[in-house]
């Protein structure tokens, strides 16, 4: 068997006051659908506004064609492996296209990275928000 | 309306050979299984071995309980705020537990951060292994 090393971080659970924080400042995290192969997990601009997370993307888009008004996830962490310690947030709702006329005007705060025709613009209204956070690792 | 900038970075999509080598010497990646509510997507350590992932969990943890052969998805990315460029590979399989005396003897390669009885080992085979690459931003 091989060598199993147990001095590791403490896990914490997060409250979603915490949650809400974290997500505040957020650019990138990861929308995931289900699909019958085993769930689609996608890097994603993001932007939290009014309590929603905002993303935009191609009217063509996977995400479009598959998970529009379905239950979905957005997770966002964050890693550092020098202390191996992080957190992460897991958001559940349901991703709805928003029609252009509806996009608030402030939204110009959701940069897209990578080229392209983003001009669909998708809502998730989180119905449920979990988190949790590793504590550096203590040296014996 | 918003305003738009167009002047993003390419997506490309990248071949299994370069998925594989970019999951070479991966530490982190985000496990992701279907739940009515939307899919589960949980950090976990990872790590390449033979030809599939595996990773350490605890017996009563959800992904035991809820993903064991099961198609579940590895997500791995690294993502560099600074140029807006990254990549992504999203790996498709089963979660399959393996029994202590068959968990190869080398794979104390395998450290998990949080502390807890990881005694379960799971391992990955890759069915499905697709990526994508986005290259830094031009400015105009």
């Amino acid at each position: 068997m091989t060598t199993i090393r147990e001095q590791g971080g403490r896990l914490a659970a997060l409250m979603p006051y915490d949650c809400w924080a974290l997500l505040k400042g957020v650019q990138v995290g990861r929308v995931a659908w289900s699909r019958p192969q085993g769930p689609a997990v996608v890097p994603v601009n993001l932007t939290l506004l009014d309590g929603a997370l905002w993303l935009r993307t191609s009217p063509g888009s996977e995400l479009v064609r598959e998970a529009l008004d379905r239950p979905i996830s957005i997770e966002v962490d964050e890693v550092d492996v020098a202390t191996r310690s992080g957190w992460s947030v897991l958001v559940l709702g349901t991703a709805e296209l928003v029609m252009s006329e509806d996009v608030p005007e402030h939204l110009h705060v959701l940069d897209v990275w990578p080229s392209g025709p983003h001009v669909a613009y998708v809502r998730v209204s989180p119905t449920q928000l979990t988190g949790r956070r590793l504590g550096a690792a203590t040296h014996p």
